[in-house]
Formats: structure tokens, C-alpha cells, sequence
């Protein structure tokens, strides 16, 4: 490239069209660290005493906010769940795995097969919802489960810039009032349950896979099968053709919600909730009578998925993947 | 096609995937009519005694506006302002006139050269400004005017779905709450100043090309030039994408924003100014020096557009874009 690092003059490894500038791979690291940091600080997220639990999926975003987090000086464990999606999942243990062996952190391990009876591909099957549905309520449980267990005050994830900005980017085109009201990177901790935050907010893909490069962090490249094709990519891919043509506005879309459009938005819940003259979010918990999580039901979601699923026989990825995408190329095919 | 009218099941014209059906050319107009029925009654746009002054460009939304709201059995006359943006103008004009002449309409005509000594191209280099924001200026500021002088209570223009969807997402991309809490499709007479509104909000581009052609209007098809490029285009494009992979987004996207986020950002404007117990919009107006208008300082932002661009010698549109089409060229030929 030729160009030249911002902060020290020497060769860059990165451009970065967003902050205007190039850098090396030191000053590169130094700018990442700094944007968790940021992020960390104005949201009140750690404190150096937490006990932190990082999900960890054997991706960069997960891999490099456990490697971050570290390299701040805070006490992190991992968590690697097993969701049974054929050889991505089996990969990506290995990277989780590989990671913190090489590092020597410990790294808790739940086989949603082998603990739990089901997997993803069944669950999505038996339960007829979308795979990410099925999938984002099972970690939401597990996570929270190995958190109490452990321990942990605080659970962090890896979701990054991309990520964020796509969710709020599918909360804003359907002005859904409450999804884009809850939308914070930061859900204080409640009852036994921990405190939930992400600290990758300010840094997006590109940069957290440079991360994962220039700390030699290998990490597993691939999607996964059962997301692709969803709004969610598809969001993603619309974000980023704006960014292209205007460095900037994806942060300045996601981080503006949290700076001037999360606020009205909690005002207006919090005038609507004293209107009804109700103290919480109207919504009174019991306790699962499965697994004694707090649940507006008699059963928690993730209970339903399970005890149907486990009644459904296994369904591998490859097989309901590849009656999805029999159905897509008849849809192409027939007469419109 | 083949394709049958969801109405009659006689051989239909369109197929408009956001209803997820086709239609005939007679029930497809009737469609149309409905629609913005269903627009000026939910918004309380207009009544039988307005006396209608509609702002004609010679393309197809506001020929097709005009056209309907006779239709509907409203009076509406036209007004024609002329940009001076060359061989752009002059077949606009063209396509007005014809409009009104074949169906014995009043179109009243102002010239932006002959009668207030500048045009648009001249504007944009005078004041250093983008085209569109002097043209929009400039607009707002003769359709009042010409309302006023005719004695006219409202003023329609043809902003369709696509425009008022992309301004939305602009504004939201930035997170503009002032912007945000302003945008709606009515905005009521103040003092001498007609109520405005947008009869179109609930249609298409397409549709109002469809509506067009059915019609037999012959309407200006080419942009302007001066907008080409812009970013009001580009987030049209990002929304017909999202729009093409999920029919029916980008109507879900304007009409929710109006039904559930546009009341949280009028009651959060409401609460702000009550805090800082100022009655109005906390802006106090006087009338311009120059032409009476009212303006936060002593002459208004057209007469100022209009002082400095009369002192300039005049540009033609093909020297404008011609120097900006050469300045893109070496942007893009230069080393990154």
C-alpha cells in the first residue's frame, strides 16, 4: 500500500475509512483496546473486580473479546456451547478450545446434545421456528445458567458494531417501539442473573478479524450454515454498501440510537408504565416448572424447545439444509 | 403474463408484489384512488371547499397528484416554477403546460431567471451550496408565495412513498430527532401560509409511472440532473433492495414510523419545550427585510440565496456538472 501508520509514520497493515486513516499493527491493537475501553467505560460495563464469563464461539468477535478483555487486565473465563451444527460446530470447538489451551484459561464446555437430549437442527425442525430463533433462546439460557453456576457477575458476548447496527437496523425498519427500546449494550443484572454486556459495540468485523490476524487468534473464517440467507446477512449487507459510499455512517447510525434515540425512547416507556400505573415492564414472572427460571408461563422457552425437540428424532444440518435449498431452487424455478 | 386482476380476474397490467397481487388497468387506477383517499382522510389532508394549489414539476408524481386529485373531485389548480436547469427545464415546462392545456387547467408559471434574475445552477456555485438545498429553499419559498398571492388554502405536493421513505431514512441513518420529529406529511396553515401536504405517501414511483402510462400522461422521465448522485438516491437504492428481498418494507417502514414513532418524538419535542417553558418551537420569527417573510434574522435564507446568486454571473447547468464530473474522474483515478 505504501501508506503510512497515523500515529507513528511507519508502514500501515490497515486502512481504516471510518477514522480516515491507516495504521500499523501496534497502533492498530492500541486503537482497538481503546475503542473497548471507550465502550466499557461510558456504558459502565466491568469493573476490575468482576468475574467475567465470555461466550465463546470459536469466531474472531468472541475469540478476540476474550483475548481484549485479558489484555485489559480483567479475570475472564470462557464458555463454549456445542449446538450440534454438523462439522461447523464440531470446528469451532476446536478453535474455542485451541485458543484457551495455547493460553492456558479455562474454557466451561456444554454439549446441548449431550446435556440437554437435542441440537439446532433438531430444535429448528421439531419447533418449527426459524434456526436463529431456536438457537438464540437456547444460549440465552445456557449462558445464564453456567453464569449462576459459576459465579460470574458479569457474561459478556461479542457482538460487534456490524451486529448491533443490523439489529437495530431491523428493530428501526419496523419502528418495533419495544425491541428498539430495549436495544442497549448494557442489561443490568437481575435477580440471580448476571449483568449482560458487549463490549465490541465501537469495532466492527473487519477489524476484530485484523485483530484475530495480527494476534495470530486462529479463528473459525465461516458462518454459520443455518444463518445464511437470513435478514439479519441481508441488513448487514445493506449497512454496508452506505458505509461504503459514506465512511462513518454505520457507527454513526447505531451509536447516535444510543446517544440520542435511546433515551426518548426510555422516557416515553417509563411515562407509559407510570400512566398504567405499573412499577416494572408489566410483565410478573413465576419460576419454570422445569428448571425454576423466571418465566411469564408455566414453562420456560427454552424448556418448550427442549422437551419438543427431544420428542422429535435427530435432524442433521445437512439434511434440513438440503431440503432448504431444494425448496429455494423450485421457488427460482417456477413461473412467477 | 398471464396474470389475472385480483379484482375482476381479467388480464392484468401490474403486479404489485407489496399487495402480493396484479391488477387490471381499471381496478389498478382504483387502487391508486383508494390509496390516497385513504391517505388525505387518515391525515385529514384536505377538504371539498380547499381551493388546491398543486406544485407541478412535469414529472410523474405531480401530474399524477394533480390529475387525481380532480379525479376525486377536488379543485386543484397548478404552479410551474422554472429552475433554469437547461434542457432539463425546458422539457419539464413543456410537459406541464401540455398537462394543463389538454384538459383546460390553470397553471400558473414563475421563472426563477425572468422574474427573480437567478437559477438553480448559478445558486449552487454563488452560494457554495448543494444544488438540491438552494432548489429546495428556493421552492418552499415561491410555493408560499404563490399560494398566498392566489389565494389558495392548501398546497399539494407529489412526494410519493420512495421520497418521503428515503428522507425517513436519511434522517434516521443520523438519528435527527429534530428532523425525525418534523417529518410528517402535513403541516398546517400558519398565519398567512397555506397548510402543506402529501397526497402520495401511501404510492409508489413505480406506481405513479404505472398511473401515468394508464393515463396517458406524458410525463418527464429523466432526473435532474443536479440530483444525480446525491444521497436522497442512494438510500432510495438501499430501500428498493430491501424492499425486492421483503415486498411491503419499505411501506411498513414510513407508515410505522408515522403510526408509532412519529407520536413518542412529537410528546418528547412537547415535553422538552414545556421543561424549558417556551409555548412555540422556542424560535422567535420576524419579517424579512427583503420580501415580508418570516425568518429568524433580518432576510430570509431566499432572499439571501437570491442576493448573493443575482451578484454572480450566470452559470449554465452543462459548465456546473461538467467541472463536477471532471473533479469525480480524478477522484477515482487517484492512488488510495
Amino acid at each position: 500500500m505504501g501508506s503510512k501508520c497515523r500515529t507513528c509514520r511507519g508502514p500501515a497493515i490497515i486502512d481504516l475509512p471510518r477514522h480516515n486513516a491507516n495504521f500499523c499493527a501496534e497502533h492498530f491493537l492500541e486503537l482497538c483496546r481503546r475503542q473497548v475501553k471507550k465502550a466499557i467505560d461510558s456504558f459502565d460495563m466491568l469493573v476490575p473486580e468482576d468475574r467475567i464469563l465470555v461466550a465463546v464461539s470459536g469466531g474472531k468477535d468472541s475469540l478476540a473479546v476474550w483475548d481484549i478483555l485479558l489484555d485489559l487486565g480483567y479475570r475472564a473465563d470462557g464458555l463454549y456451547v456445542g449446538l450440534g451444527i454438523g462439522d461447523y460446530s464440531d470446528v469451532s470447538a476446536e478453535h474455542a478450545r485451541a485458543f484457551a489451551a495455547e493460553r492456558g484459561l479455562s474454557l466451561r464446555e456444554i454439549s446441548l446434545r449431550d446435556d440437554y437430549g437435542f441440537d439446532i437442527p433438531t430444535a429448528s425442525k421439531a419447533t418449527r421456528r426459524v434456526p436463529c430463533s431456536a438457537c438464540g433462546t437456547s444460549k440465552r439460557h445456557l449462558f445464564d445458567e453456567a453464569a449462576i453456576e459459576g459465579g460470574y457477575t458479569v457474561l459478556v458476548t461479542g457482538h460487534n458494531l456490524d451486529d448491533e447496527a443490523a439489529v437495530l437496523f431491523g428493530n428501526t425498519l419496523r419502528w418495533d417501539i419495544d425491541y428498539l427500546a430495549r436495544q442497549y449494550p448494557v442489561l443490568p443484572a437481575r435477580g440471580r442473573f448476571p449483568k449482560k454486556v458487549k463490549p465490541l459495540i465501537r469495532l466492527t468485523e473487519r477489524e476484530m478479524a485484523a485483530w484475530c490476524i495480527v494476534r495470530k487468534i486462529d479463528y473459525l473464517v465461516d458462518e454459520c450454515p443455518m444463518a445464511v440467507g437470513n435478514k439479519h446477512l441481508a441488513y448487514k449487507a445493506a449497512l454496508n454498501e452506505i458505509e461504503a459510499e459514506s465512511p462513518g455512517s454505520k457507527a454513526s447510525f447505531y451509536l447516535g440510537f444510543l446517544e440520542r434515540m435511546a433515551p426518548v425512547l426510555r422516557a416515553s416507556i417509563a411515562a407509559r408504565s407510570d400512566d398504567a400505573d405499573d412499577a416494572g415492564d408489566g410483565v410478573s414472572l413465576g419460576a419454570c416448572a422445569s428448571c425454576g427460571a423466571p418465566t411469564p408461563g408455566d414453562v420456560c422457552a427454552f424448556c418448550r424447545i427442549a422437551a419438543t425437540s427431544r420428542a422429535h428424532q435427530p435432524v442433521s444440518v445437512e439434511v434440513l439444509l438440503g431440503r432448504r435449498g431444494r425448496t429455494a431452487s423450485v421457488a427460482q424455478g417456477s413461473p412467477s
